[in-house]
């Protein structure tokens, strides 16, 4: 280990105490250790941007999930792209680039048994960016290549619609649906990110949430109804939404960012009962799932990008110290594209 | 045209005024009108018993469905059995005994051109009594039936609960579950209707609601949760069962009684991102889009009732001039079985 490595400092943001509503700065603990090399089997990861998830927001509540949640001392649960600082496993070398589960800490540790549970895989930057990695070619592309391709089964033709559209899974479902032959609406929240999807990724159109009458705009930008509803919001718009679907229209539960700092209990949709009506399916995906087929989707996803057929938009803010309060441009909308949290360079 | 017919009069109800909540008598208008002959190609069915379903209360509502309302001053739509009592089609005979969409009327004369709507069809009272026609081996049945098998798809050895379970759908869904392979939990109104869900059509266990906390009885009687749930009544027994469903699981949405009269908003399932965590399924079943394979379900459910394996209850109430209060039975659960409108004998 290099002696730059052995005077580094681990910096950490440690779930402090569980939220109540929104996650304020009471509940992290910023803490620090020394940063120490890998035993035999294990690499060293310095972090370089870490990608932050409305998902995060989940894993901060105790209770029963599809994936336990972040214990009350622990360094908080988070996805990354970090190079390999020092490594004792022949298939890491130094400087390797690599997309893991890396935590919020400018450093991470990985014994080797531990190599697969991370996730630890070396990335191909001819592919795409080391942002494109956390956005499109990350678990926001494979969450919205697989919830629109394998659970939603769009047809060339249908109308597909999906909230969120300017942020990370968003904007691939909507430029997938494109490609696909799809009529794409999205709908955003201002008129900055719904004139963006237009103009730059090529959605057929997007409503502001913000501005107006969803539903209307909606019977307007949907004439032949909804086939595909690809929901990253639920609330309020996911019930606007199942009032306008087709016979037989899958509705994709990706997500509920409106929902998720509720002190309430979750407003369920009141329309759906349409489901009934219309024949209608509406199933939950979580991306890990397809982890056998990552690979495929990436392959996929990165020739759109090299032909430009797809874009990406990454927010990226900088410095560990403000986690707290990047995680809350989430809830609030203030994030324009993927959000991500650069830590080094 | 005999004389008998002749003199006879076709006594009708029909839809007066849309009903806000429960349909009261001011809903119906009772009319009579003389007794006609069949044109060439018609037929004149006497009605012989007339199947009341929830579905019906919906039908009453104005607004887009899977099929129009029932308009003001029209007869009210219903399915059932009647004998041909004249016939100038070639297909069916004098005495003929088949089951149609009658109407809630005495008689009901249907020309060529409707015969295909109105699904005239004969019927063979040797597979099933006719009241067994309108259960198992009707709507009901064939609702059970499609819904379990296509939508439900459930797996020997996996949990499937239903509620409404002594209503004419649940019994069908309940026994061909078990038929299957499967353990089966009902949920029912009332100690009576568990004990027969139990004892006679052998479920494995049956959750009386009004008697306490349907959370906790799942628990107990869902030890490795639930993998399907066939939900005839919505509102909180849905979000009960939404929070005990497994990985994979699959939810159809046949109706939701529990709802039907409400004067407020129909109440969604607030635990509905329960299919996110689970990767599980909400999707509605219409009994209609199966017709082309009723033929075969008819067989199949025919032959468990011949060998003992499924058992039918009906409610049977008699006289058409008590048919608005014969319909409130379905949503006050006052009704124990498949709920039928002895017209004539």
């Amino acid at each position: 280990m290099s002696t730059a490595i052995a005077n580094a400092v681990n910096q950490q943001v440690r779930l402090a105490q569980r939220p109540v509503g929104t996650p304020g700065r009471e509940c992290w603990n910023f803490t620090t250790e020394p940063v120490a090399g890998p035993a035999e089997g294990g690499v060293l990861i310095q972090t370089l941007a870490l990608s932050l998830d409305p998902a995060m927001r989940g894993w901060m509540n105790e209770g029963k999930s599809y994936i336990p949640p972040v214990g009350i001392g622990e360094v908080m649960r988070a996805g990354g792209i970090g190079r390999v600082a020092a490594s004792r496993n022949p298939k890491f070398a130094v400087g390797d680039v690599v997309s893991a589960g890396l935590g919020v800490q400018s450093w991470c540790l990985v014994p080797e048994a531990e190599l697969r549970r991370s996730g630890v895989a070396k990335i191909d930057l001819s592919l795409g960016s080391m942002t494109q990695w956390l956005n499109v070619l990350g678990m926001p592309g494979m969450t919205g290549y697989f919830g629109l391709m394998d659970v939603g089964q769009p047809k060339p033709g249908e109308t597909v619609v999906v909230s969120g559209a300017a942020g990370a899974v968003g904007q691939t479902v909507g430029q997938l649906a494109r490609i696909k032959g799809c009529r794409v609406v999205g709908i955003a929240g201002g008129r900055a990110k719904c004139d963006w999807v237009v103009n730059e990724l090529g959605f057929d159109a997007c409503i502001d949430y913000k501005a107006g009458n969803v539903k209307a705009a909606l019977k307007e930008q949907c004439p032949k109804g909804v086939d595909v509803y690809f929901d990253n919001v639920g609330g309020e718009i996911l019930d606007d939404v199942l009032a306008r679907t087709t016979r037989g229209a899958r509705i994709i539960i990706c997500g509920a960012i409106s929902q998720y700092n509720n002190t309430t209990p979750v407003q369920g949709p009141k329309n759906y009962l349409s489901l009934l009506v219309n024949r209608a399916r509406m199933e939950g995906i979580v991306v890990f799932d397809y982890a056998d087929r990552y690979h495929l989707a990436i392959a996929e996803m990165a020739g759109y990008l090299k032909d430009g057929r797809m874009k990406s938009k990454e927010d990226v803010v900088e410095g560990l110290e403000n986690f707290p309060e990047a995680l809350l441009k989430l809830f609030s909308g203030a994030n324009f594209g993927k959000l991500v949290l650069k830590v080094a360079d």
